[in-house]
């Protein structure tokens, strides 16, 4: 089936080509809605425009579905308001409410004055909850028990409810009040007796989130106890909707590419097929901030201008501290952004990990002092620009501890995205405080090292 | 139920602090396996043993499974034979397989002796594929239907077989020879009607992968047609396993946390909380090994000392070029080694995403390098030093761009992680290149600058 894809995907990218229009939709229709996506949100617009106005509603809305936010709003303003409207009644609620919420407001309006009444309200109640939240990423589309059901009356209704594939695996049980109170696997209605009420035959502790928890931590708690579904419920725990393990794999991946990027200095997420015109827009900012921290340690390095004159191997020597407490900043940082965000971090410890780090630093930060003191001894034949060496470099890979931990856990404690401190600001400090540390010492002691 | 399990930890953990093993034992059974592994795992040896022995046998299986492997491989040390034999028994075959890969040989025979013919032969026949595969991941253990039955056939045999719930959701067809011919999910089962065969109501165009596909291959593909299962199929196109999602999370997980480590020059996984001492020797030897990169930089400098003695400020200015270049190559392979990931790289495309990128570093090293001339050209009122940092800045901006892209783009080719590359390599390059360049420059147009 992969392959068959794969050589119907290559088929209809020659046909196109050769401007083929007509067979390539036919070929499109064979492939998975995610792979014809993939190739359709590459087409030039009118293209795109004819495609979704040759398919049948289903065919499009499934396609559309598959695509990337982006490529969604560029259709959104191909199509016709009813064409539009019709392929999102056919989407999922929380898809839609996506979205609208990313596109204009009047645009958004025109489009659900034009959708059935019920699917509009829905989206609209999505859009009250933030994207980032249990509320933003749930599907309000399940069918829940009563608890005094009996379990053939249960399949029954789900059979008559037909609900989609996503949701019906766990079926929830509420009370008379619409609380939530149970779970209960499809696999143990069908296996359980027909007549035993879903009551007996539920588990009553269910796993469950308020509608406002944040999408990270609803990854953690559906990765951490394997969950397929886990319920969202409002103030009053009453059961709003569901958030299947499928989105859940986009927001896992989602927030990895987030804090990959972060920590690589790249801040908004880039494609590697996009032109470079937007990733120059995209980093020039940040590079041009980055210059001025550049400028700063270049004015440290300046205030040392009698000091290199006067042992201009210092010079040399500078950039192996600087760069050695970068590279133990970045690994420190890593270390500590990625245990944040797999939820290694207790809130108490963070003082004690912290300490751990500088520690860690400091004594990599002696073994390796210690080693490019000999080499440096050794090849100028000075014990003191070793000893200068050796000191500076196991200081400065304390700090470099220090601001590799310290600065995502304040981070944290304040309640911001811990890898907004990327590399950046870490080197930036083991930069100036490696200089600062190199040439002031050395500047001490520079009778010893002329 | 989330707050009551973190309300039962505390309780559990205070119950330990004051060495009340028995009523913490109590309360232990009441969390969810995957709160009672972790706390379990941090206890010490003594206490692991006395709870494991206290336990019976599918309530000690199910918090064993959820501990991870160096803890597991703890326990199997501190357990008799027959006591540890019966819980792997009662453990899905794909973790008993992936434990015993990780123990011993010896240990692994001598626990297999113990166990149950079957179970053992399963985790044996799974111990032959590569633990990154989709052999290693998948479960065996799944029910089949043959396309000859009806739906209400195919409902009473899963009724009697009642397999795991990881499994059900959707059911794999076969034909006589056990080849893979379809998928119909449970939910299409139930609303079949019970007297039509499986084989007309199945989607014949299932999508599998080969037993030894890669696991983050396995985990693409689920991701991207949003599957709860994925098949796992020989050479002769027979149905081997299952891949569930859950084992797909903790894959996409890993691999995430991987490329991080590898960017941020973090060679093996380290927790938070990991005893200082492993971490230092974790990172020790690559500290090392960056410190002969950092002193290869230094011997670059150390070549121009003659220039530097004679206009002292290019020791300033140097580190501007050299960060700089390091921060362009550090995005750079950030956007390059994700998009990889994420598969955005086509084979062919390779050297236009190089020459992009280089594009990239030129331009965004022409302008940052146009500001930092400026500022130079003011702050000594030299122009060609003004001109030497701009077309430094410059030159190695683009190697930044093509060290940083290229070398995890080879090292894909040459079928190795392009994480490997990490950080420290790439800005390796722009050190020593920007040394080179600015200096290098600065040495010929040396009667300028003084």
């Amino acid at each position: 089936m992969r392959d068959r894809n794969k050589l119907l995907q290559v088929a209809a990218e020659n046909l196109l080509k050769k401007a083929e229009l007509g067979k390539a939709i036919g070929l499109f229709e064979k492939l998975h809605p995610a792979d014809a996506a993939e190739i359709i949100g590459d087409l030039p617009d009118d293209f795109q425009k004819m495609i979704f106005e040759t398919w049948d509603i289903p065919r499009a809305a499934d396609t559309f579905q598959e695509m990337d936010e982006q490529e969604q709003m560029d259709i959104v303003e191909l199509l016709s308001t009813p064409l539009i409207s019709d392929i999102l009644e056919e989407m999922e609620a929380d898809d839609v409410a996506d979205l609208l919420g990313a596109i204009g407001k009047k645009d958004a309006h025109r489009i659900l004055a034009a959708m059935d009444k019920e699917d509009a309200q829905e989206a609209l109640r999505l859009m009250e909850h933030g994207e980032d939240t249990a509320g933003g990423i749930m599907t309000p589309e399940f069918v829940a028990l009563r608890k005094d059901m009996t379990a053939q009356e249960s399949i029954d209704l789900l059979r008559a409810e037909a609900p989609g594939a996503e949701t019906i695996y766990y079926v929830f049980i509420v009370n008379r009040d619409d609380q939530l109170v149970g779970v209960i696997s499809l696999r143990d209605l069908i296996i359980g007796q027909p007549s035993r009420l879903v009551e007996e035959l539920m588990n009553p502790s269910v796993i469950y989130v308020d509608v406002d928890t944040d999408q990270e931590e609803v990854a953690r708690i559906m990765s951490r106890y394997d969950l397929l579904a886990l319920p969202v419920v409002d103030r009053e725990h009453r059961l709003l909707g569901v958030v299947t393990i499928d989105d859940v794999v986009d927001v896992i991946e989602e927030e990895a590419s987030e804090d990959i990027y972060r920590l690589g200095g790249v801040i908004r997420e880039e494609r590697l097929d996009s032109p470079a015109i937007e990733s120059i827009k995209n980093r020039l900012p940040w590079m041009a901030f980055n210059l001025g921290t550049a400028f700063l340690a270049a004015g440290v390095v300046s205030l040392f201008q009698d000091s290199i004159s006067r042992v201009v191997i210092l010079a040399a020597f500078m950039p192996i501290v600087a760069g050695m407490g970068g590279n133990m900043g970045t690994q420190t940082l890593t270390v500590t952004t990625r245990g944040i965000a797999l939820g290694q971090l207790e809130f108490r410890e963070g003082i004690r990990v912290i300490a751990r780090q500088v520690g860690i630093g400091i004594t990599i930060g002696a073994v390796t002092g210690l080693l490019a003191g000999l080499v440096a001894y050794l090849a100028r034949g000075n014990p003191y620009l070793g000893l200068v060496l050796f000191l500076a470099m196991t200081v400065n890979m304390g700090v470099a501890g220090l601001a590799g931990a310290g600065i995502p856990i304040v981070l944290r404690l304040l309640r911001q995205d811990p890898a907004l401190g990327s590399g950046v600001i870490v080197t930036t400090f083991t930069d100036i405080f490696g200089f600062l540390a190199f040439l002031g010492l050395a500047t001490t002691m520079l009778r010893f090292l002329i």
